[in-house]
């Protein structure tokens, strides 16, 4: 997997991309996909595309050479996505940044792969429409589709998946295809859209996305809450819900995730199971459902609300949340946070919080937890010492023990991380014969294996 | 085609399904799928499946003799979706009627596919939740699921793409595939429900369905609003959409269909381009949207909203529409409604509908337009005598043209009502490349070729 490139195939990757082929370690190394948990796997070459032919043209080389390609966004997937487990070619979209289509009127948007949200958002600034799905990092749109990311916000306006209006995507064999067309809806032929949201780059390269933007809600607020248990606060938000109140942000985090914000960005949230709130809608809306939610909250034994509603106050507060993993790790220097996580029926949420800190109480390493808990989702920070084998060991068993959880409580190994290597026995544990479907499908799609190499599942299972 | 099937098949359906394994003339022709404009395609034999295990022994005779075999629920498609263009088995799922399971915390269920739309709402009457597809004709949802269909709520909730948690299929050999958990979000791998979700019966067989509820709204009101145009009309759905309000339906009738409703259900309602409108929320909410919708109705030289808040009120309303294509057919008695449908990104929806009946005025048969102009998707319904070779053609060409607008104005030749046999090639014009893609998937996971032949694409093509 270390040898070099064929020389061949390096001369016609630098014919076409002259510097941006890059073979050298460090550029290699950084397109490595490492994770905690996970090797690094650098590929032998780095390709910078820079538009759609350029795409083509590495497809094609590496389907000529037989070189495996990765797709590479910004890099920030947790489950080794982009590690090139077969060597070959990493094909980093970065450089293809163009926004290349907003239409106000229709409330959507085409941009390059490599565009990331917070650079769309910044585009969108003034048209009064924004791009809700914030998977903490700054992701590359491109790299969200392929993961079927989400975030704080799908509680209200979904994830990627009902986000991506339709994607172009250049087939293994280097064909062109645009999956949709711009209609909201269509009963035309099978959803090839959804075939590649989620496929993690292993049935082609997506490179560019359509997506649905949403209207800047008018009136905009937040409010944190403590509560005595992770019981009383899961049970709020399913109260919530359920009465119809259209929650925007509902965000679990546990006392350790707090004091971990509270060191890092110099607040003063109670040491207590928390909810950061927030809610959308006209000023009329969002008074009614703001009140609405903090009853159900004091039925709960919630304590009571902080708000932040000024735009300033509010960035803040997500900004400490979105960087919760960053101050958890920062809490026990000279460790990488393992985040890890898992999804269940809301019915089940609560039980499944309360017995996975259960299991942390037992391990060796400290760890936070926190999540999108409107959803039924939430993450797993394990601090683990990487130069302790009892540590490591400890944190692959109490992971392995919350996948099997979910999974009998009909739940899923990974709600917004993905599979990549890191859970691709749990994804075989969750559905079984489907992975066998699965597997069809890619070898129907990319017959010499070369889209993201062993990636979701082994070929050969 | 029209052979007889072979005697030993014949003898193991009849060992397995008794007297539900049917042969006759009569109960053939009920499954022959015909439609204005398509031919009636009688299969050889109709299988009544009474639980999965009947489905996988139909499924898995039909693999073993080389019997086609199509699913069909209450056959309501329009484009021949059900019709044995290769002969074969009918495989009626309407005996499969079973709720499994409604989880009011989680706000989903899980149904068999032979249960409809209405009798699974009849079934929630008392959980305060309700399931909002609704394509109109009382479908089965395990077809609906199978057609990706949508309806007259899809604007606020929805279509069978967005509400679909899950479904257990029965693979082309016989396999029992769950594609997902009952996560409300999940990243594990592809995204099997959204693969079969819209093919048709291509694929596999759905089994049950697991959907998403939504809770009954705490107040309902509906309003009818006349406007000088269509392009009034969809102004003013545009501009309330993009105001952030969200509208619950928002149904365009033209004067025609007006007429039609109007004399049908003994209404009174001015004959010109009508907007039904509905809202949904708490108390405050409906008086506010509807207060300002009302407000961009008039600026677009709507006239006064006529208000239906009752129960009966509104159910009177939406019967209307929803049989307003049996209106249009008794409007010219003796003719068949041929209805066909596109969907256009919602800028273009304006000069879409002003330049269909532009169209209309010049054929020789009335016809009606009305749609979910929120989606931008509409319905065009024609009242073609079929013993008028002239008026079919006319009405061919009509239907031919139509598409070709809605995919030049980058939409899609069908937004609910699918590909069936009636528009393949609308769909190769559509999606080119892609089509390809469908057959290699097609080809994955029924290698055969016998589950529904010939729908959606050819597969020699």
């Amino acid at each position: 997997m270390t040898d070099p490139l064929p020389g061949a195939f390096a001369e016609r990757m630098r014919a076409r991309l002259g510097e941006r082929f890059i073979t050298t370690k460090a550029v290699c190394d950084q397109h490595a996909g490492a994770g905690m948990h996970l090797p690094a796997l650098p590929p032998q070459g780095v390709a910078m595309a820079a538009n759609i032919d350029d795409i083509v043209a590495v497809v094609q080389a590496c389907r000529d050479f037989g070189v495996p390609i990765i797709p590479y966004g910004a890099g920030t997937s947790l489950e080794c996505h982009v590690g090139a487990a077969r060597g070959g070619v990493s094909l980093d979209l970065t450089g293809m940044q163009r926004v290349l289509r907003v239409s106000p009127e229709d409330q959507d948007c085409t941009v390059e792969a490599g565009v990331t949200r917070v650079a769309l958002n910044e585009h969108l600034r003034h048209t009064g429409l924004f791009f809700p799905v914030d998977p903490g990092a700054d992701a590359t749109l491109g790299g969200m589709a392929s993961t079927r990311a989400s975030g704080t916000t799908t509680l209200r306006y979904g994830g990627m998946r009902e986000n991506v209006l339709g994607l172009t995507v250049v087939t293994p064999d280097g064909a062109i295809v645009r999956t949709a067309r711009r209609a909201r809806k269509s009963a035309a032929g099978y959803d090839l859209t959804h075939i590649f949201v989620g496929a993690e780059g292993t049935l082609g390269v997506i490179a560019d996305v359509t997506l649905k933007l949403h209207g800047t809600p008018e009136a905009i607020s937040a409010a944190v809450c403590p509560f005595p248990s992770a019981a009383a606060a899961t049970s709020t938000v399913i109260e919530a819900i359920q009465s119809g109140l259209p929650l925007a942000r509902a965000e679990y985090l546990d006392a350790a995730a707090v004091a971990a914000v509270n060191a890092t960005f110099k607040t003063d949230h109670a040491l207590a199971d928390t909810v950061f709130f927030e809610f959308h809608g006209s000023p009329n809306e969002v008074a009614e459902c703001s009140e609405r939610c903090r009853a159900i909250a004091q039925e709960n034994g919630g304590g009571d609300f902080k708000w932040a509603v000024a735009e300033e106050e509010r960035s803040a507060l997500w900004r400490a949340r979105h960087h919760a993993g960053l101050a958890i790790a920062a809490s026990r220097p000279g460790t990488l946070p393992w985040s890890t996580d898992v999804c269940v029926p809301i019915s089940r949420l609560a039980e499944c919080i309360v017995a996975t800190k259960h299991d942390l109480k037992a391990a060796p390493f400290p760890a936070a937890v926190l999540g999108h808990i409107g959803d039924g989702n939430f993450h797993v920070v394990l601090m683990v010492d990487t130069a302790s084998r009892a540590e490591i060991e400890a944190a692959e068993r109490f992971n392995d023990a919350l996948v099997a959880r979910a999974i009998d409580m009909d739940g899923t190994c990974t709600g917004e991380h993905g599979i990549g290597l890191g859970k691709r026995e749990a994804l075989v544990a969750e559905l079984g014969a489907g992975v066998g479907l699965m597997r069809s499908i890619k070898r129907a799609l990319d017959p010499k294996g070369l889209m993201n190499p062993d990636k979701i599942f082994a070929l050969e299972g």
